[in-house]
């Protein structure tokens, strides 16, 4: 199978559903994204890459950045404390979080919402002397490429309207489950969200978890191949928000999506997709974002289950 | 790899977790079944079958029933009238069905929760005569086994009893979602969890699931491969209660359970495993099966991701 | 003052209010009752009586019931008991009682909401033998007036469309907070709503209520002085669906509604007003019932705060 | 009937009850409070007052204090938009104010919980100058006596240990409830609540709720009579947590508690009771307090039922 034309074949279908969905809107910086943006790159464990459209444009990859918390945290602090403060069950909640977590007394229920990449994000600052450097420089040899940075404007803006991420801190400072100054925790977790970089370099940055935790652009190991394997069970589970069964059901890939508009999908121990499109869903995943990673799974039979 | 000899050092090691949970009490039929059980047959979609302990003694496959149930309906019924009337994402809340149930007016999350396969057999009802019947004869087709048969008893019981069923299928009714008489539909729903098989038949009829929808039993295609991939994802998502996440964190396996102490899951395109011992952890899942399976994730390597 | 011209007074600016609400509809027998009914009557502890508009019209009490239920419980069943089955603390919960049914285990809020109302009812069935029968006579004796009774269309109506009160019922049964059979329960439950009283009937079998538990119709106290002081608190805090608050704080009485467009209200050691007009609010208390006990209070300066 | 003998009475009765509930210890402030203090003080409308125990000594008001914000609050702020921005329903939540306000988009239940003073006083300190200042003016001006003032240890204590409060107003911020910076709101918010004041002193700032509004201090009225009403059902509807029902049915009066061990309750037209005693019980109330404000009012026979 040609994976150039079957990209080529698929942004055509996909661009079709441009102007059903909305652009996020509570950051400025978000808001004025255009709304026909659309990028995809797949890159393949053994090394090829393959691109369409605004592939190579760097966009704010929001949520999707919890993953590379994540990864890191999963090398580097605690796992027993680490899952005492996280669970790793969907919210399974439209409604959502602060219900859960008053339910659960402070304790989020997985890594990849609000609450639980905050707590995930404050056991990277207890073991880690510049937690938010640390993590650049991590984002960045994964994906090989030292140009990717912050967007202070997106973080700044994040930080200014941020109530309610702020809310579920405090909520969780008031059961002991940030151990870190929240000023600290929510500057870096902002800081996170605000990473700009294009579907190339995502793809890349993802490959380890094709990879049984190899990454090729540093050649070496950044998670066992168990750990690997847990997270893609993690993004499964819980990484489209409220949308993880019909997102499993229809496209059948460990996925993690972002307000911004990008989905980065594993087809394990083969490749990645990273996918851009800004208009989202009402669950806040991107409408043809999920339509495109929908028809590569249809068109290249690429499936977990 | 010998599969049998994986087998009985899977026993070996898990019968050890044997007075970690609670066998379920709250029918009588449940309650005495021996608490040391312990079972476990692998079925490969090429043929070859394993097995080890009790794995030829019936037991009652109550929630796996509801694989069966779906099965069925996602042939017969309307497919897009199905999924209006039910969900397909986790439940995710430890506490429970009936809030979920009156937040989002009579729509059960998913068709692996009481209330979601309650939905599903009211729609077998509508467009089946004889369903009770015809659900009868379909899992005995997929076993390839006459003999199996509802337990009355257990029937008979879960109905005295059933008052928290009887709460939710009432509360559908008043949100119109339920098309037939009560006691219909719950008859035959309480006749789908007594259902007694043993992991020998159940492996043997979940085939099609590892075998994009072809049943080697009946030497035809149950469901299409496409059907066959979307129920293994609901599974994942959403066949262990509230532990699908942690279950998939650490078997990494499409399945579903049941509180007579069964789990069938899936090795999808090689094979079905079905593992049985009675007693529950405090989700409701087999203790001593959570860890079998775990076990044979690890041993043979196999996981979705 | 004289009280025949101040309710004029208030028939006559309360009728502007018609058009307002909505007439429940949820029953065929309720739904057909013309929008633009009014009646007002008021009963003083001294004898004298006062009335307006349709006061000698019959209409559906519905949960204006539950007050003559639990007058009867307060004063037959076993207090502790009582009270250890349901509680005494208003629901302030728009959107549900089967929720909070879920999160305190079957123990409804208080004896007012229709959980808490079943309930009463069941601890009635379970003293007396023939508890309808008892309590139609209980209803007749305090009106004094042998005419009054069931209404057998009501009664039948709601016990078909009562899916919601069966599951409620059910969920208790489920939590061992119903010692009776859920039928008998319920027809019992459904007859007393259905009893059908014009406000001149409402505001004297009220009576008790204004003169610490003595009820002059049948010259014999009905309730101590205390019991009766301990209802008036409740229907304060509990009499007026979601919308206690505002009532207390716009009328200052405490008082029952019911869905069939009825409100009684009490003042302590004086009197007892009844008013009765067809159309809801949202919470489900009569539009123009509320604005003319708001007249009421204020023309003749009564409040008990 | 003489009230000296009766708080003589009340005191040697209720003084038993010490050791049943815990003195609250979320700040050390609080915590270091003798459990064992006891002090009572009736004033009367007509000028007469009476006092036993500890009713000379300063505590911390707490929430008492909301009320005080909200007299004034419903002095100099707009009525409707004060009410659009808070409920007048009790919160009838055990698990509470953050569910809540999820569930209400940012809408506190009542001006008594703690969300709702948070919108009162932001509502102060949009139309206030100084309002911290205003506040504390009008709390000595209302007790004549100008040496009451706040406990800046225990509002900087608050200060730092209040992170559900900081959630719950950055999530009210979030929905656009607050219209002043939180640091403002919250520092006057942890004053509010640190005020330090005698059972004497605020059984006479409370005249004016037993007084149609006028305060005998002043000599002057700081509500009207319908003002001074609405607040009394307030307080019997929302002033005692999630214990209003039970505290109407046992003591029956209007009523306003602080997690100090304090609750002033009001005899319209009569008098003010104010009492206190460190030990609450699991609602957050004083037992002793609601214990001696329970027989005062079997003894005296004083109830608005």
């Amino acid at each position: 199978m040609n994976l150039s034309s079957v990209l080529e074949e698929i942004e055509s279908d996909a661009r079709q559903y441009i102007g059903r969905g909305m652009v996020a809107d509570y950051i400025p910086a978000l808001a004025r994204v255009p709304a026909d943006k659309f990028g995809m790159a797949v890159h393949t464990a053994k090394g090829q890459t393959f691109n369409v459209g605004d592939s190579a444009e760097a966009f704010s990859i929001q949520s999707i950045s919890k993953v590379f918390s994540l990864m890191l945290a999963m090398r580097i602090a605690d796992d027993e404390r680490l899952w005492n403060r996280v669970g790793r069950e969907p919210s399974g909640n439209a409604f959502n979080s602060l219900v859960q977590l008053e339910h659960e007394k402070g304790i989020p229920r997985n890594p990849f919402i609000n609450a639980g990449a905050i707590v995930v994000i404050d056991a990277l600052i207890s073991v880690l002397d510049e937690a938010k450097d640390c993590f650049l420089d991590y984002a960045r040899r994964l994906s090989g490429d030292s140009s990717i940075g912050f967007d202070e404007d997106v973080a700044r803006s994040e930080y200014e309207h941020g109530y309610i991420n702020f809310a579920l801190a405090n909520f969780m400072k008031a059961h002991d489950n940030i151990e870190n100054s929240l000023d600290l925790v929510l500057d870096a977790y902002f800081h996170h969200c605000s990473l700009a970089m294009s579907c190339e370099q995502l793809a890349r940055a993802f490959l380890p978890l094709a990879n049984d935790g190899f990454s090729p652009v540093i050649a070496d190991s950044v998670l066992t191949d168990r750990q690997s394997r847990q997270i893609n069970s993690l993004m499964l589970t819980c990484g489209l928000y409220d949308a993880v069964g019909r997102f499993a059901y229809r496209v059948g890939l460990p996925a993690k999506s972002g307000v911004g508009g990008g989905i980065v999908a594993i087809v394990p121990n083969e490749m990645t997709i990273a996918v851009w499109a800004p208009e989202l869903d009402e669950n806040g995943n991107s409408v043809v974002g999920t339509r495109a990673l929908e028809l590569f799974a249809q068109i290249t039979g690429r499936s977990i289950f």
